[in-house]
């Protein structure tokens, strides 16, 4: 029985377990979920999920949420195929893997997706977005960014000179900031430019980019 | 050489990985950071860290930071001795751990930070606490426990009937929380309460609740 991965293709938290599959070389069948319908509000979905979010994974009788959960996972599960993500025959690579997935979790992501949110969320649900929240952001990411700036200016990629499942994480993210009119905010930084050059312009970033239409339907 | 734990241990962040080297059996010197001298805004702290947050742990020449990280890498690294955090052995256990590592990332924790800032450091600061951002929070709070609350009505602890990083990353914000006015969201949901008393009665959580005292120093 082959993983079904319940989602949509234009979400960022789809997407950043999609990437991770294809890195992986892993089959699955894409399982659309309706949530504009509530579809993940409803029992049948509740029972996979009890927080009602996309995405969730089935493994035969194992049942996952959270993204970041499934992708690492899906690397461990998987480890003899495709890209090496967590890099855990080497345990101090795999650390420094540990501590920028959760600069993504805990810095990245607190900072962008407000942004996401107003910029693109926000009129589509008819209301006027809040500039005030998206240059407080802003603020915050344009920190982040110069971390990584620094970092970024001693080893190719987040934890070493090596792509890992913590650079994957910021693809979905990134790929839509990208479209907004901040994207100044990565160009402007050459060692982070570069970074996410790299990263965007790997097949299974650039497979998963085809679907995430989610700003061409504004 | 001996671990190097850079923190205090007022710090829910440091307290978090505190907890887990006592659950570990795993000696560690405690090196204080004067943050409100702003130590960790120093190049000799940028160095170790250039997010400039504590805690840092230091293994030899290996430096991690990000609490959730580091109690990761420890819990691996000492995988033979004392209690068994992240349940490799067993592939489907290990990946419902890290399952309800990612809520506590990104549901319960921002969640609760906004309320102890509010709450607790906002009148250090000089500042009146917000109630409308803490009532946002509360909202949000009490729906993460009341998936908790059903979860917990199925398994003694979050990923199943046995302790695991989940339920102690929880510790150190719920220790707080439960000296606020709305403890209430705990007590009165019976399994998040029976799940609070389990953890908050280890000897590890006891050990450093005793450092806990920034509520005492209001």
């Amino acid at each position: 029985m082959g993983l079904k991965l319940y989602g949509l293709p234009m979400s960022t938290n789809t997407t950043r377990v999609m990437a991770c599959l294809h890195e992986k070389g892993v089959d699955f069948e894409l399982v659309p979920v309706d949530l504009f319908g509530g579809e993940n509000r409803q029992p049948s979905f509740l029972a996979k999920n009890p927080l009602g979010r996309i995405p969730v994974l089935e493994d035969g009788d194992l049942t996952l949420f959270e993204s970041r959960a499934i992708t690492a996972y899906v690397d461990e599960k998987f480890k003899e195929t495709g890209t090496d993500l967590l890099r855990l025959q080497n345990p101090k690579e795999a650390a420094l893997v540990k501590v920028w997935l959760e600069v993504e979790s805990h810095h990245f992501d607190p900072a962008i997706t407000p942004i996401m949110f107003e910029h693109f969320v926000a009129p589509i649900l008819g209301k006027t977005p809040d500039q005030a929240a998206i240059d407080a952001s802003l603020e915050k990411l344009g920190k982040v960014f110069d971390v990584y700036e620094s970092k970024l200016s001693c080893t190719k990629y987040l934890a070493g000179d090596f792509f890992s499942l913590a650079d994957l994480h910021h693809h979905a993210c990134t790929h839509y900031f990208m479209k907004t009119p901040w994207a100044s905010f990565v160009n402007d930084r050459p060692n982070v430019k570069a970074w996410w050059e790299g990263i965007s312009s790997r097949p299974a970033s650039m497979k998963v980019a085809e679907g995430m239409t989610f700003v061409d339907k504004k």
